[in-house]
């Protein structure tokens, strides 16, 4: 492999040593946030599309700019025109798995109540009452994913594993037979969201951010779920339902419970009502984070298709749609 | 099937009103602890092992014993002579499944921190730092595996699906092939434990109580976990260790964490150390209980088996070995 020239710019931990790992004859620079001068001498970068933004246009030796995300909506508003150089997503190969990790992790510490379990360990209490010993398995659970792609069909696959109900939700109006842990009647599309809201008793969004997700869980569209009270996990997007409108659904008792890694802005505010709902948990938009060692890896296999001018499966430009 | 009479003698919830609900033409007796004279009546029970041990050689018309447990060590001791009744096992069949569960939710609470994740909600703060976001996920992780059977397989299969890198310990000399997610280079029998304790970053002991599991762990062998100090979830039965030489453990720094779900003495004793100590999370045996419509469903198979004069798998007696 050629010695190549990559500019690390990132805000993932150790980044730059796993590339260098990763490729031991590059020649890896580290770009800081304060001192971005040498970004212009670039012509490989791997770089967060956030830091990014303000420089895309604006790298005037740049040949390729691998993305260290998954999720093109941040960068996406600011390519107005085509970029001169070759732009990739992070594909997270291994983000199914992660997310799948951690909706297991949620939906069990839900069921079983295991915020309880740690207080009584603070008060030296042995207690199996209530939910602590009488819960849900995944087993016993209709879950409802909305979004069948890469991440969705992994979280379907596995929660089927665990014994799961899993209705899917996509935009395309047949059941993709690639996705083979579901059947047809359990697979919902544009009208059928109703449908898949009134079943579940879970309802995971993996939906990325497009037009046409935008607020597709607004106004009173989770009335649907009166009935089963369904838990609503998003690790998608926070623009699937505005603000107001979970607060609401919430208040209404339409669903019981809503577990949030992604919202409408991001970090989400100081002053946001959902910090303080008891009904609430919040993480901090980490479900699946970008692993240096995983982005690395990825990047590894990128630079050989890169150098052999073979395509490579994540690019984007102006004019992609998403 | 014919009108059979069942007594229920369990602190399972529900668990009479599920057993009716499978056997709709089941005469059903709920059996109170505190008014236990109609057991003299019963030909069919289905009992919680620990209730019944006052009980089981005072049981004139009894022919058919139904455990709701699948451990026997808590009965076991109190079987002196052989039982003039079938007497079966709850196997639970459920349990790989459910223990899985708990294994991910506690691997995952454990690897991305989050119980600082709830505390930053309560203050909210939105923060990424350190393990929050830069995390092992399970397929970087190496993970033990004490015990085998049914439910250690289970498990094993399930963290394989997530990436991790499996290693097994058996009591048999050779790999059992229907173990079919571990390679015989990563099975390890009676003089591999100490190599097994050596590479995991994750030690999980689901082994029953027997005399051979018992004080497995005692004494230093722990101290073969020094290098990589791997978190050690306990599920399996709290014999396996000592509780003085798991805090020893512990203090010295050869495990870093231990997840106990099992204990010497249960309920854990309030003077217990372990309550208080930082680097231990304690739940009530909890990581698998008996469901109630679990437990009526195989208990609606086994009738008919009964009732055909079948054998039922789980059975055992006076001289078992288990």
């Amino acid at each position: 492999m050629s010695k190549i020239r990559v500019h690390v710019f990132s805000k993932i931990p150790n980044l730059s040593k796993e590339i260098q790992l990763a490729l031991p004859s590059a020649i890896v620079y580290d770009v800081l946030p304060d001192n971005t001068a040498s970004l212009k001498d670039a012509e490989i970068i791997v770089g967060d599309f956030d830091l990014m933004i303000p420089h895309i246009y604006h790298l005037p030796q740049l040949k390729w700019l691998q993305g260290t995300w998954a999720g093109v909506d941040k960068i996406f508003p600011y390519i107005n025109k085509p970029l001169p150089f070759l732009c990739t997503r992070y594909s997270g190969r291994y983000f199914g798995q992660i997310m799948s990790e951690y909706v297991i992790t949620q939906i069990v510490c839900n069921e079983r109540d295991f915020s309880t379990i740690r207080f009584n360990q603070q008060q030296q209490i042995w207690c199996q009452d209530g939910k602590i010993s009488d819960y849900r398995v995944i087993s016993d659970l209709t879950i409802g994913i909305l979004g069948l792609g890469t991440i969705g069909s992994w979280i379907g696959r596995c929660l089927s594993m665990f014994g799961a109900k899993i209705l899917g939700y996509g935009r395309k109006t047949h059941l993709d037979p690639a996705i083979d842990f579901l059947s047809s009647d359990c697979y919902y599309s544009k009208s059928g969201l109703s449908d898949i809201l009134r079943k579940s008793d879970y309802i995971i969004n993996v939906l990325p951010a497009t037009s046409e997700t935008t607020g597709l869980l607004n106004g009173s569209v989770l009335k649907n779920c009166e009935e089963k009270k369904p838990i609503f996990i998003n690790i998608g997007r926070g623009n699937i339902i505005k603000e107001d409108d979970l607060v609401q659904a919430i208040k209404n008792g339409w669903i019981s419970k809503a577990i949030l890694d992604v919202f409408e802005v991001e970090p989400l505010p100081k002053d946001s009502v959902l910090w303080s709902m008891k009904e609430v948990a919040i993480t901090p938009h980490i479900a699946a984070t970008s692993q240096a060692r995983h982005v690395a890896e990825q990047f590894k296999e990128n630079v050989s298709l890169y150098l052999e001018n073979k395509p490579i499966s994540t690019a984007f430009n102006f004019g992609s749609s998403y």
